[in-house]
């Protein structure tokens, strides 16, 4: 038992199965936990035990959230009648932190996929048709991954859209800002490219 | 609030500020909790609690341990005649795991250094000559870094030691297993020279 009790090594080999972590960290970040004489580990482990018992599923958009209804979907400061679709929990936060966008969501929670059984239903794409209906929404933004699987799954959604006078949009393609063209995948220069426009 | 309750944006907010994490990886390993229903997050939690209120040094040598006396220093099975000096506990368990030494060890904490103000007591210095006067030790390896302070620490460890028929000794110095010389600094290339042995 090399790590100082049979709790830390199951700490460090808990946190070493942790996505971007491996034993490595586990070990550099459990270290600096027990040094750390100012709580900050009773302090982690109170939030995580909290954050474990309380977080749900938005019943409306599938956020993560400690109540029935996130904080988006409740906002009434927010625009009713937009959408944005994503595929992720992390995608949702990741468009929040731009500040560009103040509508609502819908979050997929995945692709389509044949090979791994992911049907319509399993991405609650049915109730997004219904919300669509039901809430008079003007705009959908199909804000899904630039993957294959992403982009099947923004294809499937357009065809099972209700024929009204909703407007479908996807996210634009191009050169990310601070973005060196020599560091760019040859993808995203040639949709860049096709893309161009006028200064 | 983006990311879905002010438990969640504060968790996120300690796990960033974590050694090799930041709030991107923080984010990631968030979500990654939230979604794994199978009690990984609690699991954690309890982990974190439990070492947080269970940890402390060993008063023989300093290691981090839940009881008085670490596993190493109550091991009877491991020699008594060599102490291994260390600059910190992360080294101490990359020796561990090495299997190489089989005797005890002495944990600085740190090393000297008159700008931050720390002297050989800050270091147990005093508590360590005592020790190989005490015990009898035969050997001192003194694996500190090979960095300006650690070897600066070593060479007043090594002027403090009794005139004895103790043997002191430091890690050799050389190219690392599987190390291309190519990814080498000059100082550990030319250490390696100099140190060089016939086959
Ligand atoms: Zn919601
Ligand atoms: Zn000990």
């Amino acid at each position: 038992m090399a790590e100082g009790s049979d709790d830390i090594q199951a700490l460090i080999a808990l946190m070493a199965r942790l996505p971007g972590l491996g034993p490595r960290s586990a070990r550099r970040v459990v270290l600096h936990l027990i040094r750390k004489r100012s709580g900050q580990m009773t302090q982690l482990a109170r939030l995580l035990e909290s954050v474990a018992t309380s977080s749900r599923e938005c019943l409306t958009c599938g956020n993560i959230t400690d109540r029935d209804t996130c904080a988006i979907c409740a906002d009434p400061a927010r625009a009713n009648g937009e959408i944005c679709v994503v595929e992720d929990v992390a995608d949702l936060w990741a468009l929040e932190r731009g500040h560009a966008f103040r509508g609502r969501y819908h979050i997929l929670g995945g692709t389509l996929s044949a090979l791994d059984e992911i049907g319509p239903e399993d991405l609650g794409i049915p109730a997004l048709i219904d919300r669509i209906r039901r809430d008079n929404i003007r705009e959908v933004i199909l804000a899904l991954n630039a993957t294959v699987e992403g982009q099947t799954t923004a294809h499937y959604i357009l065809d099972a859209l209700p024929d009204s006078n909703v407007t479908v949009t996807g996210l634009a393609q191009g050169v990310p800002i601070g973005g060196e063209l020599d560091y760019l995948d040859d993808g995203t220069i040639s949709a860049a490219l096709r893309a161009r426009r006028r200064f």
